[in-house]
């Protein structure tokens, strides 16, 4: 059995999702979003996004993060804030031991739905294929979960 | 007494810099740099990063870090490693429980020099004449301590 944590970065909405492989078959563990508020100090939310996430994995205790690569977009204040959001979806889980994957958005499509431009719905409708029991929290916990499934196959690919 | 750390972000490089603010007088008390080398993963020149600020917070003991707002150019690669550095500088002080400060580059070189574009060799010119036993380890550490003088100047006109 192994324990995946997908996530999919972002200051105010930090979603993430695990799921197990256990042999040839995917289990929905848990999903859900973290959030923080505009209003609170840069440093505050980035040390509140750590904290949550070390709760996520202390309880959960998933062997393997994956992580969204980052959308560099043109707007360059959102892919600062953005690149420091990422900082903590990686240090979380890097600091505490987990290996660490990264996806490019294309690839975790690819993957799940078997084209790289398909829209959240078709991302969505694959999810609830994928793992049957899962409730999906919201978009950003989705993806997260999109995420983990990609990591999942690839470790198929590579060890299985 | 009232020590201050600086911090200039930088993937590769993280500069920093410590000062101490006694009545009227600011007092040299170390500076250096933080590299990573570019072959390491990205998690993990993070959380490199992390834990050598982290010891340099536990050995020195300032009260507050400064750390300098990014500049945000127009290559979006380098703005987001930028993003992803920056947030463990900000990190690595806030969650040890330090007040976090930040500061614009040109309010940074108006504090140090009297104007915003000012070039480096004023920076360091200046440096050297407001911390007269300095010794400066390299450029980024050197700025690294113009943001912390930024700091221990906002502190005076603040609090007296």
């Amino acid at each position: 059995m192994l324990r995946i944590i997908g996530i999919d970065p972002g200051l105010q909405r930090m979603g993430w999702g695990i799921i197990d492989i256990i042999g040839n078959n995917l289990k929905h563990v848990a999903n859900n979003v973290i959030r923080t508020e505009p209003k609170m100090a840069l440093s505050e939310r980035l040390v509140f996004l750590e904290a949550e996430l070390g709760k996520i994995i202390e309880h959960f205790h998933p062997r393997k993060a994956a992580i969204e690569q980052t959308f560099v977009n043109k707007d360059a204040v959102a892919t600062l804030k953005l690149g420091q959001a990422r900082a903590m979806a990686l240090f979380a889980p890097a600091s505490r031991g987990l290996m660490i994957e990264e996806y490019a958005p294309n690839t975790v499509k690819k993957t799940v739905v078997g084209k790289g431009h398909a829209d959240k719905e078709q991302v969505q409708h694959m999810l609830k294929i994928l793992l049957p029991a899962v409730e999906l929290k919201n978009a950003d916990s989705a993806d997260a979960l999109a995420i983990a499934i990609t990591a999942a196959y690839h470790q198929r690919e590579t060890f299985g």
